[in-house]
């Protein structure tokens, strides 16, 4: 049964908002768009956000409407809920392999531009097969190793091979080099990222050359996140960027040292929750493991540095005071979570709010998007 | 936008299931049920299986055909989904205090026998102003700190007060004493979990001893969950227990040393994944962070010890092998998630299989009722 949208009209103050609750601060948020928006257009650089982190069409195409060039997601239903939403151009930055779900992909061709990526010769043999049907070419691109350790292709002729099929291959067309170093977005000190992302740079680079040698252009490479992406712009070989996490922020990235070349996102995604209970020495909000993502660690407080979160279970969470001072029964706070992508994903709607009003519900279209 | 129904007839092989899903083993799941159903009527128990783990009005029927004398839920969407669902009776386990919520759970009186917690003065007014709309009275049930350092009055005086107001209430009736230890339920070894739960019972008693004084009958004494029922089964003062892993069980719960007192319950829960990537030492697999909860450790892999996960991302998990024998592209596993009830909460539909292929598929009603 999916979850009935929260009978929220806009205008409607905030406090009426039940709890848990996914909020965003509209105006931290548009300005966490246009931060990266005019970042990428100053370098000449195309960006790609990635839609894994809000699943939500509408925020896609506000992207879009600022000059990203498209989204990238991670798997075929997302990309079915993202067109089907109005998403014009879609790259799955990632690998499939099941026909079923190619063959889904492959028929957005006829509203979007369609892109996926390819490690594998069994991968690539599957998606020639599925393209057969395509309305207009499918973009393969060859996803590279590049320190993440985890898909893409090591040696690199692995990958002028893979570039080689995809070129004559029917109703497809070389997408470029897939470069994303997961891995490095979360290293906390900028050298630590700028490391890793020259050896993501180098890797990258020689199998561009490669290509060429092989007289194959390579139209895009493309790969970064929030925590990294000043380093694959300055870098003079990639001229795409992916980043996902900076239009909401977290609690994981603000644990990261800054780089100072980076524009400043700021928290604009929030759980609202609600203390359902109180004891001497804490409180007990009704946010627990069901309302926020703990992988990368526990949220923070928003404006309540002295509260701190511990002890979630399935639907409770802890708050202890330094200073002794809890909120009372009933009071509400906002949690900044510890990872916003499967946070978000926990939810059907975000509420958008202004002001301390309701300015707006937005509808998590991927939302549980797992195929 | 919903997740679609998958599209799988009965009959059809497993194979076809698109990848990451959750699913059932039918035999065992049934097995689990009838064990606990057993374990109850055997003790003259009262079973009163808890719904936030499996949030299925189908499951929840089931139990009750079986003799359960209805279901816990956490939520008052829970309840709500429940209900209609079908199931006619739910105690909500947990303070509830924002009237919108208490105005629905209400409402549910007309088609269900409805319970709820309270463990503040805040927590009952607003409930009785709530009853006022009833169809049929509420059971209210005082929550008693035993031990779990969540929720619960803390002196059994405030408890007495709580119960002597709900039985003057109009539409409300005393439920009894909710004395859940949460925390004990993954203590490791038997002895640690029999303390903790003498512990919850002698709290219980107390104040049960002090009800009695008061002249108010306690009617029902509830707790216990599938780490420690056989210690409130067995205590003498519990009438009712409420488990709810035991119907799938988690590698979490694989961690406890048994208690010989207990049934042996099986995994029937797993998420079904498949290998997208391949290096020489290690196979990337389509299941991450959205798709099984990591809250309380790694999964591990059905029928595969050899096999040990670790690394998960977003949409990745990676598989390492001891003996070096790695999955191969596109080869199928299982994993047992570490924490059934938030893996749980991350699908729409439970894909029922039975002997190698869909015997059905049943929705996840209250997946995402946080509210």
């Amino acid at each position: 049964m999916p979850v009935p949208r929260p009978d929220l009209l806009p205008g409607t103050p905030i406090d009426t908002i039940e709890t848990p609750a996914l909020i965003v601060d509209l105006d931290t948020f548009e300005a966490n768009l246009r931060l990266m928006a005019d970042y990428a257009k100053a370098r000449g650089l195309r960006l790609r956000p990635h839609g894994k982190t809000h699943k939500c069409a509408e925020i896609g195409k506000r992207q879009m409407a600022l000059g990203a060039v498209g989204l990238c997601c991670q798997k075929v239903s997302e990309a079915v809920a993202l067109v089907e939403g109005g998403v014009t151009d879609v790259l799955v930055t990632n690998e499939v392999l099941a026909p079923s779900k190619l063959a889904r992909l492959v028929g957005l061709s006829a509203r979007a531009r369609i892109g996926i990526c390819v490690d594998s010769d069994l991968g690539l043999d599957r998606l020639i097969e599925a393209a057969e049907k395509a309305t207009s070419p499918i973009d393969a691109y060859v996803e590279l190793e590049v320190g993440g350790h985890r898909c893409g292709i090591v040696d690199i002729e692995d990958g002028v091979a893979l570039a080689t099929r995809i070129a004559a291959g029917r109703n497809l067309r070389f997408g470029g080099i897939h470069a994303y170093q997961g891995a490095a977005q979360h290293l906390r000190t900028p050298g630590e990222r700028q490391a890793a992302i020259a050896f993501a740079t180098e890797r990258a680079a020689a199998l561009a050359a490669a290509l060429a040698r092989a007289g194959i252009e390579v139209p895009v490479i493309t790969g970064a996140g929030t925590g990294t992406f000043p380093n694959e712009a300055a870098s003079g070989v990639y001229n795409e960027i992916q980043p996902g996490s900076y239009v909401f922020m977290d609690r994981d990235y603000a644990d990261n040292t800054a780089d100072p070349a980076a524009p400043r996102f700021s928290h604009s995604l929030f759980v609202l929750t609600s203390v359902m209970s109180r004891r001497a020495d804490f409180a007990v909000i009704d946010a627990g493991l069901k309302a926020h993502s703990i992988d990368c660690g526990y949220p923070t407080v928003a404006a309540r540095p002295d509260l701190t979160f511990s002890n979630p279970s399935d639907e409770h969470g802890i708050l202890r005071a330094a200073n002794g001072v809890l909120p009372g029964l009933g009071e509400r706070l906002r949690l900044i979570p510890g990872h916003c992508d499967p946070t978000v994903n926990l939810y059907d709607w975000i509420v958008i709010v202004r002001g301390g009003r309701v300015a707006d519900i937005w509808a998590i279209d991927a939302r549980g998007a797992l195929a």
